[in-house]
């Protein structure tokens, strides 16, 4: 029995559309009258195929997603992608990256495992990550360069993406289907889904067909784009309940507007948060500077008086949150601190009971 | 609505206990009073954690899993272990395999791109795989051996694993769970948890320690088993709900008496197909040689009277059989003819309105 519904504010897996959850208990012994369960299916089954070509057909319309892309849909999760893009994108020229946080560098150390020719461009680790470099310009000439769109630990966004000749491989594992991507300036774009995609298990890639055709022979058949591309991401068994969840959280991005609508939405629970923020007086400060403030991950500490943070405040926070239903809140070990999670699935109620509970926080801490 | 439930007879993903399904749907909105879905939960939080703990404990207590293994969750499937073995395993030594059908043949393709040394040392391919390859003696000094336990295709199974000085790694996709492990044989067992162990989109890895704690400085860190190991399967975000499914699945083999249980059930499932195959008077003949029969997947083809294979009736059977509820009954395409999969979760009724089907059929086609 559901006495009362948590207000979901973790990072990752995260809050998912009630209406999903009870579509997924209304089919998951029955499947729309087939008698049998879709995990039950056989992924060679129509059954299964049409909800496959389904996530992947939609995907294709509500992003936008030009002619010359293909979709895949894999495992392993973007740490997997890490070792995927080098070994598929590295031709013997030279990669660049941009390093924003934890999961750049996470990607640019299985880049070094693999001996390529690599430079971190810029990096905001002097400043602990607190904003997106600024004035990325990235060679002519590479085989790829790299950015990751969102970092969740930080609570920084890309504004927009930089502009290079080279291909540009995006890391949006933590902000994609949150607004509408700009393909002209990305070649290769992959997100695990346990974010705004649905749950943990699959990882989507949309890339520009003639990036993910070329093969190596060196590379394991199963980590080949290509093998995947040939066999319409069915090479072998797909996490079948993570696409059927993906098409779920797809079939509801359309129902509610689209794209662009959820990018509105996201706008607005995210100013609120900022705006209680910014207007507490010093009480609540952000960890990201406001150039790069991200609309999916809001980090903040609660300060003493001479600037430093109040953890002991901050520990009250998350303790007294937590009883009123709200979760999740505790920024990551690296920063400590607090942070909101505002994922597409997140509601403007949630967001709202979290901001008067802050200013009410304040009041009686101050 | 459940009108009927079909008897899903596929090769995998297949069929799995009702109560399971009905228990997914039962805590899929609201996890066992905790106020969000097992779906949403965080990785890092103790209501994830508690089933993750439980997934492996169990696995351990119910398989019987000696102290000097490990037990990892990945994903990726089979398929991603054909090249992580190789990666993880081999150390510029020998590597010898048996080729018992399609899934030894693709473990060998990734290990010749991986330019390791090895030799295919018995196969049954020019007999159709029809059975397992009689006298398997590895050497003794090899980096490890390799077998397929169970054939899915062909429908054949080893009756006990070949004993050798080497590292036996065995997998176990389509038979693990399905009876006990004789563990001083087997030094890595691994499969995909979509016929046995639950959904697709985990990979259950049991290996002992010493073999998976060294690591190769060249292999990608995420594909590496010790950064698994030294995670305890959470070096990145785990595939949620599959292992929350894994852990259901292994609850269920609990409560109905264990891997023992299972294996006479198994054992008495498969009976009852060939003995009707056996009695038929040649209307319906088994893939298999009878040394080498599966209890997971019977393999059969329906034959003319001069012994060749008769298809029109064989689509017959499927036609008429789906008519009647029973489903995934037709032999994947490289051998064709009929194969009925009888996984753990299928259960004696189902295989008994099989067995009257074939009766039938055969009275009225003979």
């Amino acid at each position: 029995m559901v006495l009362s519904r948590k207000v979901n504010f973790s990072a990752g897996p995260s809050t998912m559309p009630k209406k999903i959850l009870e579509q997924i208990r209304d089919e998951i012994v029955d499947f729309r009258g087939e008698g049998l369960s879709i995990i039950e299916a056989s992924h060679r089954s129509k059954v299964y195929d049409d909800i496959h070509s389904e996530a992947i057909s939609l995907l294709r319309e509500i992003y936008k997603i030009p002619e010359d892309f293909e979709v895949l849909l894999l495992q392993g999760g973007a740490s997997l992608q890490f070792a995927m893009v080098p070994m598929n994108l590295y031709r013997g020229g030279k990669v660049e990256f941009v390093d924003s946080g934890s999961w750049s560098s996470k990607a640019i150390k299985e880049a070094k495992i693999q001996n390529i020719n690599f430079e971190t461009i810029a990096s905001s680790k002097e400043t602990s990550y607190d904003r997106i470099p600024e004035n990325i310009e990235f060679s002519d000439d590479l085989d790829y360069a790299y950015i990751t769109s969102n970092n969740t630990i930080y609570g920084t966004e890309y504004r927009e993406f930089p502009e290079t000749k080279s291909p540009l491989v995006v890391d949006a594992s933590s902000d994609i289907l949150s607004y509408q991507v700009d393909w002209s300036r990305v070649d290769l774009l992959f997100a695990g889904a346990q974010k705004n995609a649905g749950v943990a298990g699959v990882t989507v890639v949309v890339a520009k067909r003639e990036l993910i055709e070329r093969e190596s022979s060196k590379t394991p058949i199963i980590l080949r784009y290509k093998t995947h591309l040939d066999k319409n991401s069915l090479y072998n068994t797909p996490p079948v309940f993570a696409i059927y969840t993906l098409n779920l959280i797809l079939n509801w991005i359309k129902s509610i507007g689209g794209v662009d609508e959820v990018h509105r939405r996201n706008h607005q629970k995210a100013k609120l948060i900022y705006d209680t923020i910014d207007s507490s007086g010093g009480f609540y400060v952000g960890h990201a500077d406001k150039s790069s403030r991200s609309l999916m991950n809001v980090t903040f500490n609660i300060k003493n008086g001479d600037g430093s943070n109040n953890s002991e405040l901050e520990a009250k926070f998350i303790k007294e949150a937590t009883k009123l239903g709200m979760v999740g809140l505790k920024g990551h070990r690296s920063i400590g601190g607090l942070r909101a999670s505002l994922y597409n699935a997140m509601d403007i109620d949630g967001v709202k009971q979290l901001t008067q509970f802050m200013d009410n926080f304040k009041s009686k801490n101050l």
